[in-house]
């Protein structure tokens, strides 16, 4: 299969639908985004790296970061974290408060804002530089220029996030975090922050196509592990599209409000897709349809 | 790989978790179920079929038949299903009533009791005879000794339903259903009262893993919509574990209250277990153990 | 005070806004009943009616009969009914099946339809003709020809309530009644489709200001039990608008869908005022005003 | 009826209940306190004050502090008010944030936390010194040294007070306050924790039974203000036992975790009582049975 000419086929096949859906308009950094741009790449567990169009443009990573931070504490903490955050998929967003008030503020899943919450709170516990921690474990991955935090995204977060102060405070009410909430909040703000391409993305993901294995050749975790999070991301990595994105794609994948998503290819990949403006889920518009016409494609998705 | 001796062993690694749980107890032909009972079967597409301990022995099927009801309506109305019911995963139990007030009457996907009454009450329009069809379908994948209906049960299930007769009211009254509300819930009662062994039950389910192709050779819809309903089974197939148990066992899987799960490898075959006691979600314990025993040692789970 | 006086005076000020709001659709014996119709009546505890408009015109009294059906039961039960029903306000309607739900089938309040239908169970069980008794009391307090049930609203209401019969059914699943739920749903179905004037509602309600006293001087229950009905009715008796019609009004008070709403001005009087058109809460647009208007002039709040 | 008398009467009837219940116990300062102190007393409209057992002993305010700054803001903003809380009772605890949510930030009435915020935000705006305006008031009405703030339940409340700020920051998110989420909190804080003692909040909530008229013969709002306020006590109060506390004392009362009520006899007086030790919806035990005895012995309940 000529992957290159299959990634420039799906990059002209989706132009009539950029700029479909909405560009996330909190932060300035986000809104002044021209929503028709678009990226995709495939990186391979085989060496290989494949891009089409805005394919080495960097874009805010958002919540596409939760995977890495998750993989980070899991891979200390073990089965040990899920005292402490779930792995259901929570429902539609109106349920989001329900349902944490419902289970005395236990975070239904590592994915949404209170769950990665709690995961960073749990990584500043066992690094004490959280965002030092991501950072190196994503240079290392995706190489050294591969990665920078947007500081004015940054500052806008922390402007904007009454919502997650809301959650963090919740939270703390519960007991649900060991640090202090804003200590917490300023740490979670600046991971969303980061700025990668589809092309960093992608490579900086391959340790989960590889079922443990980092760039290195040392293992971040075991085989199993690797595929338990490949699981949540496929539950729960979509927010409330999870069971739509699963139906389309039928890939692991999360995504971020930026307009990017990682899916992961077991034992063949990684594709990270960008397209800023976003269906009512908040997620790419392009992006899903792009990866729904890869998988078809190719009858490459998981079942 | 030893496929025999593999369900030999697990089949003797779960017995000290044989009772575990508790066997369902809302009408007396499930209540009286031995809980220690297990039984464990694996139907391939290569036509081979494995067994250990009950895996002839019929249990009631219950939720299981919904997989079957969802195929068979799928195989007619195609995308167009989905205006009628979601695919997304539901939450927590407790939320169930609330999305559906909150998304006026439309179930969230097809396996919640809400979802499963519509989809039935289209296959009563789609075929005039929905516990016929069905039942004629299962005959034709398992053998036609495989099926029968358990008369108690349905007459029970008949009496006990109040909650699904509230459901399905609850639907009429936002013209959600289409025939009368008796005739819908006496065919969900029914076919809920279908009785199976493991061995049938693991046939019966070879079109997944064939992506369509029945037994008889014939397609009852396209490796794409396979696809799509092992992509619902994973994100929705058991209650509001489907998070943990996508986790834990990595593959497609539907359970019923009677203890049954059927589990779908993609290609390779397909997986039934049977133990009577459940767990706090209604998914039997020995079964979900045998199931994570299997994919470890195999390391066949989607991701 | 020239009460005839006042009360021709405020039928003219509402003149300006009959019409405004909704009339109740879901049947047609009530989607043909003229918007702009208006009436309003006061019987007072010294023996005197006054009436104005379309006072003596019957129209479908609705949920005004939960006030008469839970007063008949209260005087039996006495506070042992509080086991079976709650008597906290009920929130936003979206929020009935939720709490319905989170309290496992406890109604809130004998106001709510839940509720209402746990109380009409429990008084076909005290009499063995729920009918038969309320209209009897009616009759009794208000004239032998006052009250009449409309067989057409009776038959309309059974045909469309399976919404009703969602509810009942919940509550049987949960045990909360002792009769079939098909009697339940009859009965009640039928005491909705009473038919009455302004007049007769009023002469009806006396004894709830009379704190007890029948029109034949006899006690249905005592003082201390009537001032709770009256209390019930303040933080209940108006759907999800019981704190704007408490804040307005200042009066205890009961609506129907029909467009009537009987208010009680304990040891003074019985208001009862009827317009058809509804506000989105259910609530009587010129109704509430006129009452309003009422107890502005009069200074009769119970505050 | 000589009054004095009756209140020695229920001091000493309620003795044996003294203690059932708990002290709120999430800061030291109210854990610390005798769970069987007593006090009660009864300001009249003619100028008497009574009182009985601790009466004149100082204790922690809460929220019933929420009905003065509910009465200055409404005395400058008058119905404006409403656009930015309402005044519906609020439904069962967990339905809080639900319908926090639901209603876009908009909180439920004035007397829930949320809602006290928005009005404790808005006394910011109109007097730039919240605290200051409402110590002035409450010493105005009942003497100069009957209030002061108690620094150590001011410092726990802004320790303990994550589930305070979650409110905060979700009221921000949805744009629902005006000053700075810090000084809002810090302004609630310090209003919960003024200390009073029965006779003080008696002789200060006076201006509510005068129907607007404060203790120097001026008016704070119209008579028909005055009787909403005490509509929206009765209806939102008492938190989740409005009925409750509406159906057994049938007066408007104002509830506080310190273990205080105050409760309203339009045109006669005030009472106040003060029992530390809680019912499950936060109201004192002995206080609501105190309140009970008195109005089924004098008849005075509103309806």
């Amino acid at each position: 299969m000529d992957l290159q000419a299959l990634l420039d086929e799906i990059a002209s096949e989706v132009v009539p639908i950029l700029g479909q859906g909405k560009v996330a308009d909190y932060i300035p950094a986000l809104a002044s985004v021209n929503p028709t741009r678009f990226g995709m790449a495939l990186a391979t567990t085989e060496g290989q790296i494949y891009g089409t169009a805005d394919w080495q443009a960097p874009f805010s990573i958002q919540s596409v970061s939760k995977v890495f931070t998750l993989s980070l504490v899991l891979s200390q903490d073990g089965e040990a974290l899920w005292f402490r955050v779930g792995k259901e998929p929570s429902g539609n967003p109106f349920n989001s408060l329900v349902q944490l008030e419902y289970e005395k503020g236990l975070p239904r899943n590592p994915f949404i804002n209170a769950g990665a919450l709690v995961v960073t709170d749990r990584l500043i516990s066992l690094t004490g530089d959280a965002e030092g921690a991501l950072l190196d474990f994503l240079r290392k991955e995706a190489g050294e220029g591969a990665v920078h935090v947007d500081e004015s995204v940054a500052a806008s977060e922390a402007e904007k996030g009454h919502r997650n102060a809301a959650l963090a405070h919740f939270l703390a009410s519960h007991n649900r975090i060991e640090n202090s909430v804003d200590v917490v909040l300023q740490s979670y703000f600046r991971q969303c922050s980061i700025s990668m391409s589809c092309e960093g993305l992608a490579k900086a993901g391959l340790f989960l196509a590889r079922h443990g294995l980092r760039a290195d050749g040392r293992r971040l975790f075991t085989r199993s592990e690797a595929k338990r999070i490949n699981a949540v991301m496929l539950t729960c990595g979509t927010y409330d599209a999870a069971g739509d994105f699963a139906y389309r794609v039928g890939l692991p994948g999360k995504s971020g409000v930026g307009g990017g998503i990682l899916a992961i290819l077991p034992e063949r990949g990684v594709l990270c897709v960008w397209g800023p403006a976003l269906d009512s889920h908040g997620n790419s518009v392009a992006g899903v349809e792009a990866l729904d016409r890869f998988t078809t494609k190719t009858g490459w998705s998981v079942f």
